[in-house]
Protein backbone atom coordinates (compact mmCIF):
# COMPACT_ATOMS: atom_id res chain seq x y z
CA UNK A 1 0.00 0.00 0.00
CA UNK A 2 1.58 3.24 -0.90
CA UNK A 3 1.65 6.82 1.13
CA UNK A 4 -1.70 7.74 -0.59
CA UNK A 5 -3.96 4.92 0.28
CA UNK A 6 -2.40 5.28 3.95
CA UNK A 7 -3.64 8.60 4.05
CA UNK A 8 -6.82 8.01 2.63
CA UNK A 9 -7.50 4.75 4.95
CA UNK A 10 -6.49 6.58 8.20
CA UNK A 11 -8.53 9.73 7.24
CA UNK A 12 -11.99 7.50 6.70
CA UNK A 13 -11.19 5.80 9.90
CA UNK A 14 -10.54 8.96 12.18
CA UNK A 15 -13.51 10.94 9.95
CA UNK A 16 -15.73 7.44 11.05
CA UNK A 17 -15.07 7.37 14.71
CA UNK A 18 -14.99 11.59 15.55
CA UNK A 19 -16.77 13.31 12.60
CA UNK A 20 -15.19 15.84 9.98
CA UNK A 21 -15.73 18.33 12.17
CA UNK A 22 -12.49 17.62 14.65
CA UNK A 23 -10.24 16.31 12.04
CA UNK A 24 -7.60 18.05 10.28
CA UNK A 25 -4.70 16.81 8.36
CA UNK A 26 -2.31 17.81 11.20
CA UNK A 27 -4.48 14.49 13.16
CA UNK A 28 -4.48 12.42 10.40
CA UNK A 29 -0.27 12.95 10.37
CA UNK A 30 -0.20 12.22 13.86
CA UNK A 31 -2.11 8.97 13.82
CA UNK A 32 0.13 8.20 10.97
CA UNK A 33 3.33 9.11 12.71
CA UNK A 34 4.48 11.15 9.23
CA UNK A 35 4.54 14.63 8.80
CA UNK A 36 1.98 17.28 8.39
CA UNK A 37 3.72 18.22 4.45
CA UNK A 38 3.99 15.15 3.28
CA UNK A 39 0.23 14.47 3.26
CA UNK A 40 0.05 18.07 1.74
CA UNK A 41 2.49 16.85 -1.05
CA UNK A 42 -0.78 14.26 -1.82
CA UNK A 43 -3.77 16.53 -0.71
CA UNK A 44 -4.09 20.02 -0.43
CA UNK A 45 -6.27 20.06 2.48
CA UNK A 46 -9.13 18.02 4.55
CA UNK A 47 -11.61 18.66 1.96
CA UNK A 48 -9.43 17.39 -0.70
CA UNK A 49 -9.09 14.27 1.06
CA UNK A 50 -12.81 13.76 1.80
CA UNK A 51 -13.64 14.66 -2.35
CA UNK A 52 -11.09 11.60 -3.01
CA UNK A 53 -12.79 9.35 -0.56
CA UNK A 54 -16.15 10.27 -1.63
CA UNK A 55 -15.50 9.54 -5.17
CA UNK A 56 -13.67 6.19 -4.60
CA UNK A 57 -16.51 4.87 -2.40
CA UNK A 58 -18.76 6.19 -5.64
CA UNK A 59 -16.42 4.35 -8.30
CA UNK A 60 -16.57 1.31 -5.54
CA UNK A 61 -20.54 1.06 -5.45
CA UNK A 62 -20.41 1.27 -9.75
CA UNK A 63 -18.37 -1.64 -9.53
CA UNK A 64 -21.08 -3.93 -7.51
CA UNK A 65 -23.22 -6.20 -9.21
CA UNK A 66 -26.59 -4.44 -8.10
CA UNK A 67 -29.42 -4.33 -10.79
CA UNK A 68 -27.52 -7.23 -12.64
CA UNK A 69 -29.58 -10.20 -11.46
CA UNK A 70 -33.26 -9.20 -11.16
CA UNK A 71 -34.81 -12.05 -8.81
CA UNK A 72 -36.22 -10.58 -5.70
CA UNK A 73 -33.07 -12.28 -3.77
CA UNK A 74 -30.92 -10.40 -5.75
CA UNK A 75 -32.43 -7.37 -5.34
CA UNK A 76 -32.21 -7.61 -1.48
CA UNK A 77 -28.55 -9.40 -1.58
CA UNK A 78 -27.65 -5.99 -3.37
CA UNK A 79 -29.24 -3.49 -1.24
CA UNK A 80 -27.04 -5.38 1.27
CA UNK A 81 -23.91 -5.15 -0.19
CA UNK A 82 -24.85 -1.76 -1.03
CA UNK A 83 -25.01 -1.31 2.65
CA UNK A 84 -21.96 -2.43 3.70
CA UNK A 85 -20.43 -0.31 1.64
CA UNK A 86 -22.08 2.48 3.24
CA UNK A 87 -21.48 1.34 6.27
CA UNK A 88 -17.67 1.34 5.23
CA UNK A 89 -17.77 5.32 5.02
CA UNK A 90 -20.60 6.30 6.97
CA UNK A 91 -19.06 9.61 8.07
CA UNK A 92 -19.78 11.00 4.23
CA UNK A 93 -23.65 9.95 5.21
CA UNK A 94 -23.67 11.59 8.60
CA UNK A 95 -21.85 14.79 7.28
CA UNK A 96 -23.69 14.36 3.49
CA UNK A 97 -24.90 18.09 3.89
CA UNK A 98 -21.90 19.70 4.99
CA UNK A 99 -19.95 18.10 2.78
CA UNK A 100 -21.99 18.44 -0.58
CA UNK A 101 -22.01 22.62 0.72
CA UNK A 102 -18.65 22.61 0.84
CA UNK A 103 -18.45 20.10 -2.05
CA UNK A 104 -19.95 21.68 -5.19
CA UNK A 105 -18.47 18.50 -6.91
CA UNK A 106 -19.66 15.77 -4.65
CA UNK A 107 -23.01 17.84 -5.41
CA UNK A 108 -22.57 17.44 -8.78
CA UNK A 109 -22.10 13.87 -8.93
CA UNK A 110 -24.58 13.12 -6.30
CA UNK A 111 -27.50 14.67 -8.57
CA UNK A 112 -26.45 12.94 -11.60
CA UNK A 113 -25.81 9.11 -10.18
CA UNK A 114 -29.43 9.94 -8.51
CA UNK A 115 -31.19 10.26 -11.64
CA UNK A 116 -29.90 7.19 -13.25
CA UNK A 117 -30.46 4.91 -10.42
CA UNK A 118 -34.14 6.50 -10.22
CA UNK A 119 -34.97 5.17 -14.01
CA UNK A 120 -33.11 2.30 -13.19
CA UNK A 121 -35.33 1.24 -10.25
CA UNK A 122 -38.07 2.47 -12.53
CA UNK A 123 -37.57 -0.08 -15.19
CA UNK A 124 -36.74 -2.85 -12.22
CA UNK A 125 -40.06 -2.53 -11.11
CA UNK A 126 -41.87 -2.05 -14.18
CA UNK A 127 -39.86 -5.92 -14.79
CA UNK A 128 -41.23 -7.20 -11.86
CA UNK A 129 -44.59 -5.94 -12.55
CA UNK A 130 -44.26 -7.61 -16.00
CA UNK A 131 -43.18 -11.41 -15.00
CA UNK A 132 -46.12 -10.53 -11.92
CA UNK A 133 -43.84 -10.47 -8.71
CA UNK A 134 -45.20 -6.96 -7.73
CA UNK A 135 -48.88 -4.98 -7.93
CA UNK A 136 -50.26 -3.95 -10.92
CA UNK A 137 -52.82 -2.06 -9.68
CA UNK A 138 -50.39 1.05 -7.83
CA UNK A 139 -50.54 3.98 -9.34
CA UNK A 140 -47.19 5.20 -11.19
CA UNK A 141 -46.66 8.01 -9.05
CA UNK A 142 -46.89 5.74 -5.98
CA UNK A 143 -43.75 3.75 -7.39
CA UNK A 144 -41.79 7.49 -7.55
CA UNK A 145 -42.30 7.96 -4.56
CA UNK A 146 -41.22 4.59 -3.25
CA UNK A 147 -37.92 5.30 -5.03
CA UNK A 148 -37.59 8.39 -3.35
CA UNK A 149 -38.65 7.01 0.04
CA UNK A 150 -35.68 4.33 -0.39
CA UNK A 151 -32.71 7.17 -1.61
CA UNK A 152 -34.00 9.50 1.87
CA UNK A 153 -33.64 5.62 3.92
CA UNK A 154 -30.71 4.53 1.85
CA UNK A 155 -28.91 7.22 2.27
CA UNK A 156 -29.81 8.87 6.02
CA UNK A 157 -30.38 4.93 7.77
CA UNK A 158 -26.62 6.01 9.19
CA UNK A 159 -27.80 8.92 10.65
CA UNK A 160 -30.50 7.51 12.42
CA UNK A 161 -29.14 4.34 13.70
CA UNK A 162 -26.56 7.40 15.07
CA UNK A 163 -29.63 8.94 16.41
CA UNK A 164 -31.40 6.53 17.76
CA UNK A 165 -30.54 2.64 17.50
CA UNK A 166 -26.64 2.67 17.88
CA UNK A 167 -25.61 -0.76 15.97
CA UNK A 168 -22.72 -1.38 15.15
CA UNK A 169 -21.29 -3.03 11.64
CA UNK A 170 -22.82 -6.07 10.50
CA UNK A 171 -26.23 -5.96 12.95
CA UNK A 172 -26.53 -2.27 11.56
CA UNK A 173 -26.56 -3.38 8.09
CA UNK A 174 -28.99 -6.24 8.93
CA UNK A 175 -31.17 -4.05 10.88
CA UNK A 176 -31.27 -1.28 8.42
CA UNK A 177 -31.56 -3.70 5.80
CA UNK A 178 -34.83 -5.56 6.86
CA UNK A 179 -36.43 -1.66 7.09
CA UNK A 180 -35.64 -1.72 3.06
CA UNK A 181 -36.57 -4.86 2.47
CA UNK A 182 -40.04 -4.75 4.50
CA UNK A 183 -40.81 -1.70 2.67
CA UNK A 184 -41.21 -3.93 -0.69
CA UNK A 185 -43.86 -6.32 1.27
CA UNK A 186 -47.37 -4.38 0.84
CA UNK A 187 -46.21 -4.28 -3.16
CA UNK A 188 -45.56 -7.38 -3.64
CA UNK A 189 -48.48 -9.85 -5.34
CA UNK A 190 -49.23 -13.62 -3.91
CA UNK A 191 -46.73 -14.90 -6.41
CA UNK A 192 -44.17 -12.04 -5.25
CA UNK A 193 -44.26 -13.23 -1.66
CA UNK A 194 -43.94 -17.40 -2.40
CA UNK A 195 -40.73 -15.70 -3.56
CA UNK A 196 -38.95 -14.17 -0.64
CA UNK A 197 -38.46 -14.89 2.96
CA UNK A 198 -38.81 -12.36 5.10
CA UNK A 199 -35.87 -11.61 7.76
CA UNK A 200 -36.67 -12.45 11.14
CA UNK B 1 -40.60 40.15 22.68
CA UNK B 2 -38.12 39.52 25.32
CA UNK B 3 -34.54 39.60 24.79
CA UNK B 4 -33.85 35.92 25.58
CA UNK B 5 -36.67 35.84 22.86
CA UNK B 6 -34.93 37.23 20.32
CA UNK B 7 -31.78 35.27 20.77
CA UNK B 8 -33.39 32.02 19.73
CA UNK B 9 -35.20 33.79 16.77
CA UNK B 10 -31.97 35.45 15.21
CA UNK B 11 -30.05 32.14 16.06
CA UNK B 12 -32.52 29.97 14.47
CA UNK B 13 -32.38 32.17 11.95
CA UNK B 14 -28.40 31.87 11.59
CA UNK B 15 -27.95 28.39 11.90
CA UNK B 16 -30.61 27.43 9.53
CA UNK B 17 -28.83 29.82 6.78
CA UNK B 18 -25.33 29.15 7.29
CA UNK B 19 -25.19 25.49 9.44
CA UNK B 20 -24.01 24.96 13.01
CA UNK B 21 -20.10 25.04 12.54
CA UNK B 22 -20.19 28.70 11.24
CA UNK B 23 -22.27 30.43 14.02
CA UNK B 24 -20.84 31.30 17.10
CA UNK B 25 -22.26 33.57 20.01
CA UNK B 26 -20.14 36.57 18.20
CA UNK B 27 -21.72 35.92 15.05
CA UNK B 28 -24.88 35.74 16.89
CA UNK B 29 -24.49 39.22 18.77
CA UNK B 30 -23.62 40.97 16.06
CA UNK B 31 -26.13 40.49 14.11
CA UNK B 32 -28.45 41.41 16.62
CA UNK B 33 -26.69 44.57 17.80
CA UNK B 34 -25.81 43.88 21.19
CA UNK B 35 -23.04 42.76 23.15
CA UNK B 36 -21.49 39.26 23.37
CA UNK B 37 -22.17 39.23 27.08
CA UNK B 38 -25.67 40.10 26.63
CA UNK B 39 -26.15 36.98 25.30
CA UNK B 40 -23.74 35.31 27.72
CA UNK B 41 -25.98 36.89 30.32
CA UNK B 42 -28.82 34.08 29.12
CA UNK B 43 -26.94 31.11 27.61
CA UNK B 44 -23.21 29.69 28.25
CA UNK B 45 -22.54 29.10 24.77
CA UNK B 46 -23.69 28.51 20.98
CA UNK B 47 -24.55 24.72 22.13
CA UNK B 48 -27.10 25.61 25.09
CA UNK B 49 -29.34 28.06 22.50
CA UNK B 50 -29.24 24.64 20.58
CA UNK B 51 -30.21 22.66 23.39
CA UNK B 52 -33.17 25.13 24.26
CA UNK B 53 -33.93 25.07 20.76
CA UNK B 54 -34.41 21.92 20.59
CA UNK B 55 -36.47 21.50 23.52
CA UNK B 56 -38.73 24.54 22.72
CA UNK B 57 -39.46 22.79 19.38
CA UNK B 58 -40.14 19.10 20.84
CA UNK B 59 -42.56 21.33 23.29
CA UNK B 60 -44.26 22.65 19.96
CA UNK B 61 -44.85 19.52 18.37
CA UNK B 62 -45.81 18.39 21.70
CA UNK B 63 -49.05 21.02 21.57
CA UNK B 64 -49.81 19.89 17.63
CA UNK B 65 -53.07 18.14 17.18
CA UNK B 66 -51.69 14.70 16.02
CA UNK B 67 -52.90 11.46 17.15
CA UNK B 68 -56.21 13.35 18.05
CA UNK B 69 -58.96 12.83 14.92
CA UNK B 70 -57.81 9.36 13.25
CA UNK B 71 -59.51 9.57 9.62
CA UNK B 72 -56.90 9.30 7.18
CA UNK B 73 -57.09 13.03 5.77
CA UNK B 74 -56.70 14.16 9.58
CA UNK B 75 -53.47 11.73 9.39
CA UNK B 76 -52.22 13.29 6.78
CA UNK B 77 -52.79 16.94 7.62
CA UNK B 78 -51.20 15.99 10.72
CA UNK B 79 -47.99 14.93 8.96
CA UNK B 80 -47.71 18.75 6.95
CA UNK B 81 -48.41 20.11 10.64
CA UNK B 82 -45.46 18.49 11.96
CA UNK B 83 -43.23 18.85 8.42
CA UNK B 84 -43.95 22.57 8.81
CA UNK B 85 -42.75 22.77 12.36
CA UNK B 86 -39.53 20.42 10.87
CA UNK B 87 -38.84 22.91 8.32
CA UNK B 88 -39.27 26.00 10.73
CA UNK B 89 -36.42 24.40 12.79
CA UNK B 90 -34.09 22.16 9.80
CA UNK B 91 -30.71 22.95 11.15
CA UNK B 92 -31.44 20.63 13.99
CA UNK B 93 -32.30 17.97 11.16
CA UNK B 94 -29.43 18.59 8.81
CA UNK B 95 -27.10 18.41 11.92
CA UNK B 96 -28.91 16.17 13.56
CA UNK B 97 -25.95 13.34 14.49
CA UNK B 98 -23.20 16.11 15.11
CA UNK B 99 -26.00 17.94 17.94
CA UNK B 100 -27.15 14.45 19.73
CA UNK B 101 -23.51 13.53 20.16
CA UNK B 102 -22.36 17.45 21.41
CA UNK B 103 -25.80 17.23 23.72
CA UNK B 104 -26.60 14.21 25.67
CA UNK B 105 -29.82 15.71 26.47
CA UNK B 106 -31.13 16.07 23.30
CA UNK B 107 -30.13 11.98 22.52
CA UNK B 108 -32.03 11.05 25.57
CA UNK B 109 -34.80 13.05 24.86
CA UNK B 110 -35.20 11.64 21.38
CA UNK B 111 -35.28 8.06 22.18
CA UNK B 112 -37.84 8.82 24.99
CA UNK B 113 -40.33 10.23 22.22
CA UNK B 114 -39.44 7.61 19.84
CA UNK B 115 -40.57 5.12 21.87
CA UNK B 116 -43.79 6.89 22.70
CA UNK B 117 -44.64 7.85 19.12
CA UNK B 118 -44.24 4.13 17.53
CA UNK B 119 -46.74 2.81 20.28
CA UNK B 120 -48.71 5.70 18.96
CA UNK B 121 -48.29 4.69 15.47
CA UNK B 122 -48.62 0.93 15.86
CA UNK B 123 -52.37 1.87 17.80
CA UNK B 124 -53.09 4.08 14.92
CA UNK B 125 -52.12 1.36 11.96
CA UNK B 126 -53.88 -1.32 14.44
CA UNK B 127 -57.17 0.97 14.37
CA UNK B 128 -57.28 0.89 11.05
CA UNK B 129 -57.20 -2.48 10.58
CA UNK B 130 -59.77 -3.14 12.46
CA UNK B 131 -62.03 -0.01 10.69
CA UNK B 132 -61.09 -1.79 7.34
CA UNK B 133 -59.22 0.84 5.89
CA UNK B 134 -55.83 -0.68 6.08
CA UNK B 135 -54.89 -4.33 4.94
CA UNK B 136 -55.22 -7.33 7.68
CA UNK B 137 -53.03 -9.38 5.65
CA UNK B 138 -49.47 -7.70 6.01
CA UNK B 139 -47.59 -9.04 9.11
CA UNK B 140 -46.94 -7.14 12.52
CA UNK B 141 -42.76 -6.63 11.75
CA UNK B 142 -43.48 -5.33 8.29
CA UNK B 143 -45.85 -2.07 10.12
CA UNK B 144 -42.98 -2.03 12.79
CA UNK B 145 -40.70 -1.56 9.55
CA UNK B 146 -43.10 0.54 8.24
CA UNK B 147 -43.22 3.25 11.04
CA UNK B 148 -39.05 3.19 11.42
CA UNK B 149 -38.98 4.02 7.61
CA UNK B 150 -41.71 6.78 8.65
CA UNK B 151 -39.26 8.16 11.15
CA UNK B 152 -36.20 8.07 8.89
CA UNK B 153 -37.97 9.71 6.26
CA UNK B 154 -39.29 12.57 8.85
CA UNK B 155 -36.10 13.14 10.67
CA UNK B 156 -33.91 13.12 7.50
CA UNK B 157 -36.42 14.45 4.26
CA UNK B 158 -35.05 18.06 5.18
CA UNK B 159 -31.22 16.81 4.56
CA UNK B 160 -32.55 14.65 1.55
CA UNK B 161 -33.96 18.17 -0.05
CA UNK B 162 -30.29 20.45 0.76
CA UNK B 163 -28.57 17.40 -0.73
CA UNK B 164 -30.46 17.50 -4.21
CA UNK B 165 -33.98 19.01 -4.50
CA UNK B 166 -33.39 22.28 -3.06
CA UNK B 167 -37.10 23.15 -2.72
CA UNK B 168 -37.58 26.03 -0.58
CA UNK B 169 -40.49 26.74 2.44
CA UNK B 170 -44.47 25.23 1.42
CA UNK B 171 -42.64 23.67 -1.64
CA UNK B 172 -40.54 21.25 0.05
CA UNK B 173 -43.64 20.56 2.83
CA UNK B 174 -45.70 19.55 -0.10
CA UNK B 175 -43.20 17.54 -2.07
CA UNK B 176 -41.85 15.67 0.97
CA UNK B 177 -45.68 15.21 2.35
CA UNK B 178 -46.55 13.67 -0.72
CA UNK B 179 -43.86 10.97 -0.99
CA UNK B 180 -44.58 10.01 2.84
CA UNK B 181 -48.53 9.80 2.56
CA UNK B 182 -47.90 7.78 -0.58
CA UNK B 183 -45.59 5.84 1.49
CA UNK B 184 -49.07 4.42 3.00
CA UNK B 185 -50.72 4.00 -0.16
CA UNK B 186 -50.36 -0.13 -0.37
CA UNK B 187 -51.34 -0.66 2.72
CA UNK B 188 -54.94 0.63 2.25
CA UNK B 189 -57.80 -1.43 1.34
CA UNK B 190 -60.22 -0.29 -1.16
CA UNK B 191 -62.10 1.55 1.92
CA UNK B 192 -59.58 3.30 2.71
CA UNK B 193 -58.08 4.44 -1.29
CA UNK B 194 -62.04 5.41 -1.44
CA UNK B 195 -61.22 8.10 1.47
CA UNK B 196 -57.98 9.77 0.29
CA UNK B 197 -57.15 12.02 -2.98
CA UNK B 198 -53.61 11.16 -4.06
CA UNK B 199 -51.45 15.13 -4.39
CA UNK B 200 -51.16 15.89 -7.78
Amino acid sequence: MNTKEKILITSTHLFNEQGIDVITIRHIAKEMGISHSNIQYYFKNADDIIATIYNNHIKELDELPVFKNLTLDALKSSIVLVMEHIYKYRFIYIHFVVIARRLPSVKKEYAKRFAIRQQQFMDLFAYYREEGIMRKDIPIPVWESLINNIYIIGDFWISANELNTMLKGRKAVDYYGRLIEQLFYPYLTELGKSQITLSK
